[in-house]
């Protein structure tokens, strides 16, 4: 090949999805296949979401409304805050990478933990940044060696609370003890995709005042997850006028498609569906726990819809092993592993496999 | 504000949309609009296209499948090429939105026209590269004079065959001239978005030759236009398998929608309907093309779905007193405009409109 790449990306690695359910049932010839690798919400979504996107099949051919009037102002009004201060994207994965775009140049420090959301360490180098990694402590964020780790030449923050994939969070006061500590020239981008799964009290259970008092916020939240609408793509990102204005700016003309825009709508004003999805997640992590406890089985104390656990076996082996019988989780590195949790039948016939596996 | 953006992204101004049928409608209390601004196809998109999208309402809660791997297979097989040829992505914005990240640094020089997609001009200032801007000749891209602008700090060239907005197109011998002259360091990225429209017989009609004999060439297609499917976002690029690993080393893992993947899938089985596309497209062209005539009206000769014509009056004013009128069209430059092809009665409608609005 004699056109040349950018230095940048040499070192990424794509990124590697897990098999589908289809192939999985062909590869190991099995009728059934369960999915519990990708933190989506077990009980699908709202019917009304669904009916949005049939209403959109009939104007395909029309492009999407670029400015995602209707969406905004939907969110505006449930969340209390201004159209202009909120930008929709094609789910979280955008977001990161149009912030990315928007602030970090060549040289540029970008401090983030080990492990989280991938993306933030892959858009950081694509867009020439130096990543400053902080490892977890106690597979937690470690917020007092991130607010250390801030340097002159630190552009931006990833936080991600809770964390994917260890499930864990901290608290407000850590959080308003780090904003408070951090200079005002840093951006500090707060991912709360799964903050509607929190149970604990000492969680910052809302995170929007904060825009006021600290300009350099950014806060990232998805319908992926309790909205169950990991399929189309779409999640917003809050923060100052100026600061969504210049995001803006770099943003695709018709960067969210419309069944997303229409299924978003629709989803926000089913908030009972949100209701239920919180309250069998809450049953499912109980059941989980407990049997983990029976089980001698360590977990991460989880405020999300996934439990990070120490399987005491190769991850990859316990990947495989599940897999074969039809249970698809998430390795993540040793011996731990991620598991979303399902609905009650679902988690039954996790543990029933894991034993089989583990014994 | 305090934090910082990046310097590059100063000067970017955001894409602004025409205003949506419904807010035109609102405004000038009209029961019926109609839009012939966005290049869409006025048919609609194919039945199956609908189908896929309602079957895909029951499984919104789940991932796309990050490989795109069935549409890869779809257009392999439509096409004759491998898999590994092919990147699927949300729309031809994010494509060259992706191919802008995997190849252009700061310093490196980008070649393209003016007027063509507005795109190609905005990443390359997001990288940092130096656009090096050829006007069009007589409205259509000046070859001759884009291999000219070429240097050895030249990094990627944009061509746009048939061009947006003005229609026209260049040849299929300019075509491997130009090819034949580019170093075989410099990326040529071939954008045949409407490509399913020319009816000329010296247009490049089939282009994935060229991968075998020019691997420094990157073709990109949409289902955006014959196909209808703008509303869901998905396109494709062609390239050499190197290159479309690079590309998909900072792809986003779900960037293209499940709506999105299915519909473009159902949609390429139903050769019938872009046929019929075709044949009302030129059919709308001609009657168009004979009222240009009678009216006295320069156009420039369209291989597209949408016809830059010479409207003698300041295409703002047209504009706004069209859309007074219910007729939504763009407005591109000084007394220039730029209508998409409709249905007869769309057709017959705007120049009815616009023979008021000139009178």
């Amino acid at each position: 090949m004699t056109v040349k790449f950018r230095p940048e990306i040499k070192d990424l690695v794509p990124y590697k999805p897990g098999k589908p359910i289809k192939d999985v049932k062909r590869e190991y010839g099995l009728t059934e296949v369960i999915k519990l690798a990708s933190n989506e919400n077990p009980l699908g979504s709202s019917p009304k979401a669904k009916e949005a996107i049939i209403k959109c099949a009939e104007e395909l051919n029309l492009y999407p409304d670029g400015n995602t009037t209707d969406l905004k102002e939907a969110l505006a009004k449930a969340l209390g805050i201004k159209p202009s201060q909120i930008l929709p994207s094609s789910g979280s994965d955008e977001m990161v990478d149009q912030i990315s775009k928007t602030f970090i140049n060549s040289g540029d420090e970008v401090v983030m933990a080990d492990v989280t959301f991938p993306r933030y360490l892959s858009t950081a180098i694509m867009m020439g940044g130096t990543p400053v990694v902080v490892p977890l402590k106690d597979f937690t964020y470690d917020i007092d060696a991130m607010e250390k780790a801030i340097t002159d030449k630190t552009k931006l923050v990833w936080l991600c609370n809770p964390n994917n994939p260890t499930g864990t969070m901290f608290t407000e006061k850590k959080l308003l003890d780090f904003l408070d500590k951090v200079p005002k020239d840093v951006v500090v981008v707060y991912d709360e995709a799964y903050n509607e799964y929190v149970t604990r009290d000492d969680y910052p259970k809302n995170s929007l005042p904060l825009l006021d008092k600290y300009p350099n916020i950014i806060i990232m939240r998805t319908f992926s997850k309790i909205y169950g609408l990991a399929a189309l793509r779409v999640g917003y990102t809050i923060a100052a006028e100026e600061i969504i204005e210049n995001i803006n700016k770099i943003r695709g003309p018709f960067n969210v498609n419309t069944a997303a825009q229409m299924a978003a709508i629709a989803a926000l004003e089913d908030q009972a569906f949100v209701k239920e999805s919180y309250r069998v997640n809450k049953e499912g992590k109980e059941f989980l726990y407990a049997t983990f406890d029976e089980m001698g089985i360590w977990y991460a104390p989880s405020e999300t819809n996934h439990i990070f656990i120490d399987a005491k076996k190769d991850c990859q082996e316990v990947f495989v092993e599940l897999q074969k019988r039809g249970m698809i989780i998430r390795p993540i590195f040793k011996t731990y592993i991620r598991v979303s949790i399902g609905t009650m039948d679902q988690n039954k016939k996790f543990i029933e496999l894991l034993k089989e596996v583990l014994a």
